[in-house]
């Protein structure tokens, strides 16, 4: 099967760099999504240049989204909902994976259910696929030593069990294990992890506390 | 410094008792505490025999909280309020360790919020010192090879760090590595997880997924 093409909505922040990077050296055809899309290009050339390719190309949110079979959304929280409004009608039919994860970095507490990827099937209705996953791989992990696997998780949550599998492989190709953690409300969990990540991070004085999953073999 | 007395509210429960055995074994002093004294002793008996001593003693609930100095509860979580309201006397100025996690095996999704552990603060009052760990240890783990470390991780939550800290090294005192995890209200999140543990175990056709924490070294 070739691969799809994945748009990064918010490609331009360190998280959606971070995958794009992973998956375009993984031979994914990778399309970056800006609110400016200079901005867009701007990053697609500085992914190109680090791998050598020419592949990555930059574009508006809407016509990123159009490009694409599985979309990922990494905008920064504050701009969730309004991105997922204004982009409501291109994102009928598509994979939406939604990495969000509603944290205060300097106060956190678990957010409140429904969680953000319920969010979005509430707004894009139910012939959007949404997937929730990501949302607790740290952005510079990602960035470093691109060919190496990372030893994240990635927990991916989804009333969508085919799409769900599409981003277990997505996960795989960038280098970490994913695993199916159930319907779509586990998401606000998983969101959760990231409030624990930060207090284990504060109180042990560590930069990258990560939760792994075991018990399940890789032939599962 | 000597080992605390540890009273298991719940004590004849599967949980309750592979933590009391692993504690007995590693020299702790443990009450096994039940609705009736009679089922306490029984359970006590059992545990004495298994490990060839005679120190562990049942007693009816208040007797066996009244005796400790850390009580662990690991009670079903439907007598989990009820017990905490008849017992708020005798609970003043002890460590509760509150081992709930609220969820429905078969329809699993994530409780919501104030946490299990939460709820008890709130019914027991600021003088009790509460710590929420041991939700998502899986209870078979803890009653074979009792000698054995267990490849599960403990998030261990409280807005009381020094009592959280006792719990970590109870924790490990089981053969389990225990991580502060933040304030009372990520305890949530914990108990959140044992949802995502079962929509694991379902998925893949398995009966121990676990959660295990990376990037904190053993010297933190």
């Amino acid at each position: 099967m070739e691969h799809p093409i994945i748009a990064i909505i918010g490609g331009t922040g360190k998280e959606g760099m971070g995958l794009a990077l992973r998956w375009a050296n993984a031979g994914y055809k990778i399309v970056i999504g800006s609110r400016q899309d200079e901005k867009a290009i701007m990053a697609a050339e500085e992914i190109n240049h680090r791998l050598g390719i020419n592949s990555v190309i930059g574009l508006e949110y809407a016509e990123a989204v159009t490009k694409a079979e599985i979309c990922v959304l990494t905008v920064v929280q504050s701009a969730h909902q309004q991105v997922l409004q204004s982009l409501k009608d291109v994102f009928q039919g598509k994979i939406l994976v939604d990495a969000t994860a509603r944290v205060d970095y300097q106060n956190p507490r678990p957010p409140d259910p429904p969680s953000a990827a319920q969010q979005a099937q509430e707004i894009l209705g139910p012939t959007a696929r949404v997937v929730a996953a990501f949302q607790n791989v740290p952005a510079k992990t990602l960035t470093k030593a691109i060919d190496q696997p990372i030893d994240a998780d990635v927990l991916v949550c989804s009333d969508d069990i085919p799409a769900a599998q599409l981003i277990i492989q997505l996960a795989k190709a960038a280098g970490l294990r994913g695993y199916y953690a159930g319907y779509l409300a586990n998401a606000n969990v998983v969101e959760g992890l990231t409030s624990i990540l930060i207090s284990m991070n504060k109180h042990y004085g560590i930069k990258d506390a990560r939760i792994m999953v075991s018990g399940i073999s890789d032939d599962s």
